[in-house]
């Protein structure tokens, strides 16, 4: 048995999510099809986060373990052919210790989140980024923001569904910027809450449109209150980034 | 009548091109469409570049004369709200002087090509870039890009079906970068020959995989033969960027 890890960019749009799931295409079952085709070997993919709907990944890690004798690249190569023509690619793989694993031993997660801030619809963003027409002070936006860095009870922002044990999660980072018509928002913690990248980043354009005055943000966060969210900003605009592992770190 | 002058962001995949075709839909003609339902007059689009089927464009610059009423700022969200759900959207427009010519005032026309140089597949930039999967060296390609820049007979580089009077061009920059795993090729001139760009690109990327020397691009352009041309690149990473107009230079 050899543990393979994965580097994964896709296209969120067309899955029900990264997760198998009984209702509909996930990126997970997609491998794990394409794995089966390679090998004859039923395999289950671990990944480092889990992601909604229309959510997109520039670079998830996952791991598989198969039996069969693959060198990495051709195991690649075999998974793109097979994967075609989902919006899934395989853009690394590498062999890993068996005790290494994509979810339990990854110590830190990034997304970014996409906002296109003007009136015209999108075109070649569309699906791709979340476009809001009326305009946005990014400046306020993440003033506002750095009330939610450090470690807090995230409950207001966490969806009914969530199944982590506790609420609370320590937030490393969360920046927003404009570039252009784009505000961009930058967010890093070990782990994050269900819904709660799309949760803080739908309140932030509140504050950034002036629906919310910037202590409005840290006032949410006090509510430890679900019904104190603002809005949940939609999948389209949220990309998984990053995943940080401990040998990883030390190397670089 | 007033002159409208519009910039324009488009997704080329699912049109014959900007200009109106017979045998399929265009930019032109939804554009042209879009404006017939709101003012009941038959226009005419009249832009800065022609792209062909599949070629984007991030701000083209078009102009049409309007006999009605109506404020720039309520032309451009008409219009987008008669576009859609076509991924066409007028990102700015302004009233102009009746001389002003969306083509004829131009002075100068940019365009950006975006190549992905990587193994896998593309996910979410399918149809947005030229996926080469064999490692390019961009830094040859760009020191072979500068023996084109300047004033020269590109008929290497011309499609038999361009019209332009004469082959005689000048080239104002050809530049070849890698950002990561993309390499983007920027180039700028006054006026360019039917699918030079696309022409200069897929040579350099034979120069960028190695089947060409660095000095074989100049003896392209040299032979002022179409036979000499070694590959077109493909529209999809072909993207319309800037027009230039004298009175904005200066405003600039």
């Amino acid at each position: 048995m050899t543990r393979f890890a994965l580097t994964i960019e896709f296209d969120g749009g067309p899955f029900f999510g990264l997760q198998r799931q009984d209702n509909g295409p996930s990126v997970q079952q997609s491998i794990e099809d394409a794995a089966h085709a390679i090998t004859g070997e039923t395999v289950t993919l671990h990944s480092a986060g889990r992601t909604d709907s229309g959510v997109h990944a520039l670079a998830m890690r996952s791991h598989l373990d198969i039996e069969k004798d693959i060198e990495p690249f051709r195991l690649m190569e075999a998974l793109n052919a097979k994967l075609r023509p989902d919006p899934v690619a395989i853009i690394h793989c590498e062999v890993k210790p068996d005790d290494w694993h994509a979810r339990f031993s990854c110590i830190g997660r990034s997304y970014e989140y996409r906002i296109r801030n003007r009136r015209a619809p999108l075109t070649l963003e569309k699906g791709r980024a979340w476009h809001v027409a009326r305009p946005l002070d990014a400046d306020a936006m993440h003033e506002a923001a750095q009330a939610l860095v450090g470690q807090h009870d995230f409950t207001t922002f966490r969806s009914a569904h969530c199944q982590a044990a506790s609420p609370l999660k320590t937030l490393d980072r969360l920046d927003v910027s404009r570039e252009g018509d784009a505000v961009i928002v930058r967010t890093a913690a070990r782990s994050f809450l269900h819904h709660q990248v799309r949760s803080m980043v739908g309140c932030l354009a509140l504050v950034g449109q002036g629906t919310w005055g910037i202590d409005r943000m840290a006032e949410a966060l006090e509510a430890k209150d679900r019904s104190a969210l603002g809005l949940n900003a939609p999948p389209e605009g949220l990309y998984f980034v990053k995943a940080t592992y401990p040998e990883e770190e030390q190397a670089a």
